[in-house]
């Protein structure tokens, strides 16, 4: 069989960071091309990042390209209080010497679509939703083409994190998700309750690390860095793991229960601004738009990822 | 100890009727008034209930008022989906005799609460928050009389039940549930993350119903019926059980846990009016204004209530 | 014919004022009963206000009820800005000595309108809607029996007056004036269209004040004191006049034009909270429920102004 | 002195189509190129449109470039119930045969500006700011290139005409005009209230007709269509002439009266989406941010118009 063709939108962030490593070493994934966004930082820190992940993996013929610096309507939040100030604060990492590609990444992603054919190519976000969501508005004419996009996004049961009700990524970009979610497009979202069933705890970052290889110690020590603030507030013994369960939805959907259901993004509210509004209960008779996941086997997703990681350099 | 003087504003429903039985059959509980609200039912419906209730617990002595008829804003949105054409469908109890007395239920609430020592009364409300509401805009003095308000509201991580957001008692009046959360009283809110928990099994009915005195065995065919819709929409073998946690919580507050939060409520959402939003993990600077109840102990609930409502004729 | 009997519903504010003794100096109209709310000024000092308008009319024999003393949701917004620390500066009035009856004035409202045949009584609000806006949450049988409520509200070419786009009297109970708006109730409303019609030109208050009765003097000492603000934010070389135009509508309807439109209150807005939204255009398929005035004959009406006045000590 | 540099991004519309004849007729103006944009009629027609008009002034050398097929959030509205079904009915025009350009309107603003010296090249929009916006996120640093936006947009004291509150433009695309109000660009508005003094008389549309030279009997053909809708609405003796307005102030600006004040763009409102919300009496504190223009010489205008039409083939 052929490898899934995917292009990952990504704001890294070392959870990002790890979901690119986890696709990068994937035989079943052919990465197209890399697309930044702002984000967790801004976008100078975003596409630097990659630059220095794709390095990690020894991956510099992935095409990278800038993607927006800003939001569609709202000044940009980012997340320097959870990543640390360069948004991949952990591990040291050489300055990179890869190049960006010329092209902004919302012309990339409207031509990569319009060359591919129907369906063949797909879409993986790790971060706010402000590229697809522009590419759609300038060329409407891709919708028919994109395959799927696997969306980290959304919250049902686990509240919000940036704000009491709104998951990050939506907070960020609240109409460039909701653009995105009344496209028609088919569209996988991973959720807070997902990744938030997925735990790193020490036995499994001690696993990614004992692999030795640079990029799975890396990794661990990304995760070890940013875990510390989600375990203060919570209050737990480890930390969710948010982005690389994204990529592991396409290698593994076996491993991930969910439903299809409606997921608005409230656009008015005064407390709940760019909250991912689910429809669960089908309580409502809005038209199902979503594969909603709720649950992993988080002990395979670990599994995955490290024999996954080890592959890398 | 004297008992804890406490009214009683209720739109009874099967749950709401439980919670009126289990109060008066407490000795710590002093129920000086029942007040209503259009609610799961209309007004005439949940009068008529709560007199049927009334004279089930054999306690006509309890002054009756019927409350308002229809939210502080909107029109009235009701639930007889949930409760049956009555709103107390289950059981055949007799037609209710008592009298309703002739004062309003808001007036009731603003001269008992002026009556009486600041401190020395309580509010437990069960359904929308219009009738407290009503009495603090007409006679805002009562607010520095009432010793507290413990109040069936609010979920945090449960989703809604009327709405994917909204929980049904504020989403009928989300304006009177915004003013009582910003009136600075003191507020417990039993939300239905904590009536989730309080699941009526199969096994928690058969104890109610071998006590065999008549309010034991109404309450068992009340809750029997009731609880079909919860279990077929979510797909349980018990349904929760809401109401009767109020008095609980007055009665035995050790077997609650929770924690002092902001919680708002969502009056400018599309997708989220009415909703509460609860700052659990104080990633605002709100500031608290609700004692937030998050768990409960189940059995020694259950047991409880049947202890009590043993005592009834 | 037998006057109009009606109840005057005001916050007290100089433009109240003078409506009040328009009213009051009129043969066609039956003042039955004066309601206060807050407003202009708190509500102790328009009850005080009206107190001393009432005594400089002469008409102790009125009786007099206190209302709300703060909106349905929000907190309460005064204008002293534009009135004064009083809300009735400029003349010299005596301390009042008539008494305010016990009963609130929301259960006067409710008690008027059930002693009084259907239509009979109309109300003429010159304020915020909260009392009657309360009246019909707490006893709903009253709407079919308000003969027509004539309001001191809305704007449509004339933008805002306390935001840019919203009026007073709705941006201080956005949500009464909701509710009044859609219970269907037959209402006539002067909005600022008019009223910045009707200015109050030196002429004109020389006319009033060399009638040299007291209340004429006292009327044309209020609007020399009020008008200031208007003068300097307009440019303006007089101030509009507002309240008595409802009462003057009463008098001689045939000097007003207006329309049968849609009138709806804006409550989610970030920018327009409170604004009343005119379908003057018929531009939306929304029902028409409001007789929308907006244009006087300024002359005629400074005209029956000051030769009513004359008719008072 | 140099004619001033602009970039055209319209919708056309006959009024569009006649500001574009204005400008091209301009010798102060150099039409650097014209972009279109969904809005009055769908894009492909917008842009047929354009080329038609191009031709009418024997200027197929201007650059043209489409831009926005649809707003950046809301599904494109449109007016054929204005414009007819073509959005330039009237005149009789060949069929176009001049060449749209490749690169996307958004592209060419963006390089458009990056290539200008700061403040040397300035935007008329005439239709919604997809855009401008689109360009603005795309590319944030050419904000500080533009010289200047002159803007048709607003509303203060004439009401919306899409809806009771909104004007057309700003409906469009809401979210689009909030980012560009709150970009800190040199804005000029040509609200409503200019164009609504902008009348075109029977006279006026004569004077145009009786030059003779195609393209103002074309113009003249357009109005003639376009006014039926707004007499008919209004009941006016002639309409509204809008568009040409904002090439007139780049001409004439001692013709227009104005005030600096705060523009907002209500998103929230369920009533009042997409209005502008002009603090014109500085009753708020908000920063002014556009030039707001109220008021225009008719008769100037239209001699101006007169006198440049005269001017083309």
């Amino acid at each position: 069989m052929l490898p899934q063709k995917i292009i990952i939108d990504t704001d890294p962030g070392q959870d990002d960071a790890v979901a690119l490593l986890l696709a990068l070493a994937s035989p079943e994934l052919s990465v197209e091309g890399v697309v930044t966004v702002a984000g967790n930082v801004p976008l100078d820190r975003t596409t630097y990042n990659a630059r220095q992940v794709l390095e990690l993996a020894g991956r510099t013929d992935v095409p990278l390209h800038a993607g927006a610096a800003r939001p569609m309507r709202r000044d940009l939040v980012t997340a320097e209080h959870v990543h640390g100030p360069t948004g991949l604060d952990g591990p040291s990492l050489p300055v990179p010497t890869m190049p960006v590609r010329d092209k902004h990444g919302v012309d990339f992603l409207i031509e990569s679509f319009r060359a591919a054919t129907p369906g063949e190519l797909s879409l993986v976000t790790l971060g706010p939703l402000t590229n697809i969501a522009m590419a759609l508005v300038k060329a409407p004419d891709i919708a028919a083409r994109i395959g799927r996009i696997v969306m980290i996004a959304g919250t049902h049961l686990e509240g919000g994190n940036i704000t009491p009700a709104a998951a990050f990524n939506e907070y960020v970009d609240p109409e460039a998700a909701d653009l995105v979610l009344r496209s028609g497009l088919p569209i996988t979202m991973v959720p807070m309750d997902v990744t938030h069933r997925c735990l790193s705890t020490k036995a499994r970052l001690d696993a990614l690390r004992a692999l030795g290889n640079r990029a799975a110690v890396a990794a661990a020590e990304m995760l070890s860095f940013s875990e510390v603030f989600d375990m203060q507030k919570y209050g737990w013994e480890a930390a969710p793991l948010h982005d690389p369960c994204a990529i592991a939805f396409l290698l593994r959907p076996d491993i991930f229960t969910g439903r299809k259901v409606h997921v608005g993004i409230e656009l008015k509210g005064e407390l709940t601004y760019g909250m991912s509004v689910v429809d669960w209960w089908r309580v409502t008779d809005r038209v199902p738009n979503v594969d909603f996941l709720h649950d992993i086997d988080a002990d395979a997703f670990y599994a995955l990822l490290t024999q996954r990681l080890a592959r890398l350099p």
